[in-house]
């Protein structure tokens, strides 16, 4: 298995930022310059790249995704989750971010968000530096 | 070219699990630890994991996809397929997937999916193991 | 910094086709085979691969997304610009293209946008070939 983060979540649906944890697998890789992907196993989670200042931000993405895709209006799906499968897809799998001289080449505002979709749960994400 | 997958769709909007073909590619290339990422080269189909087991979570992603996207619904661009363009750059053109040991590092649920949005077409995906 | 390409844009949304400035720095690089990372480090805008022939293909992807995620709906966070970091985690903060003997291996139609949500801004990609 490659590096695991574990990810715990208290809500249905919910932004973790694990930006920090991120930055110790890179730290613990000794790789200063590659690229680092980090990998969600899950189909009723995904990862985002975006603002960690306002924790506003996160808060407006995940009620335009409610609002676009709300929990149980009609799908086909029995589990009643069929909504967190498709904001996975929206956001997608994983990200790749850059690395160089030992460090991640995020942008000033930028953190690396686990979104839960279907929460509350103890989850993973993979990271893999190359 | 790198390896090929090709995939035939029968519909106009439909997901079809490349999963199979993906690990034959790996197992092809003899290649144990690394990243695996499947590119497609169209403009009117995307690529997303998500989960292979319940058929009706594919049914609700693309339910909900022509919901958002509907088909002719006044664009600009002339071609009857701009919702197809829009609904593959809302799935994406490529996924990443990491390798350790030989295989696909996937979650339990998780499978591959090619996403035609202008079918039926042949189509294919591109495979790339480092 | 791994090589930086610069963007302006002149209206609040707004796709750039960055494919030629991508290709240069492919040249430069000298690499002939491997896999090329255009990264943004805005979380006001994203990037995506789409139809670049015909212009309204571009003007009809920031309609809908327009459409789907307005801006000055009622938002949590107050800088305005709320709707620009949800498009921006709806197409991505990165693509992935593979490369062969010196080329991008894209489709016929695929061109790489720089998709502005918060514009008009001076921005820039980073370029990370492998």
């Amino acid at each position: 298995m490659p590096p695991i983060i574990n990810v715990k979540t208290d809500s249905r649906i919910e932004m973790v930022d694990i930006t920090a944890a991120v930055r110790k697998e890179l730290s613990r890789s000794g790789i200063t310059d590659g690229t680092c992907v980090v990998y969600v196993p899950h189909t009723t989670s995904g990862i985002t790249i975006n603002e960690g200042a306002d924790p506003a931000v996160c808060r407006d993405i995940l009620m335009k995704l409610n609002d676009l895709v709300p929990a149980n209006a009609g799908y086909l799906h029995m589990e009643g989750n069929a909504d967190s499968h498709i904001k996975a897809s929206l956001m997608g799998s994983s990200v790749t971010v850059l690395v160089e001289e030992g460090r991640l080449v995020l942008g000033t505002w930028q953190k690396i968000f686990f979104c839960e979709f279907d929460g509350p749960r103890s989850r993973k994400a993979f990271v893999s530096i190359r």
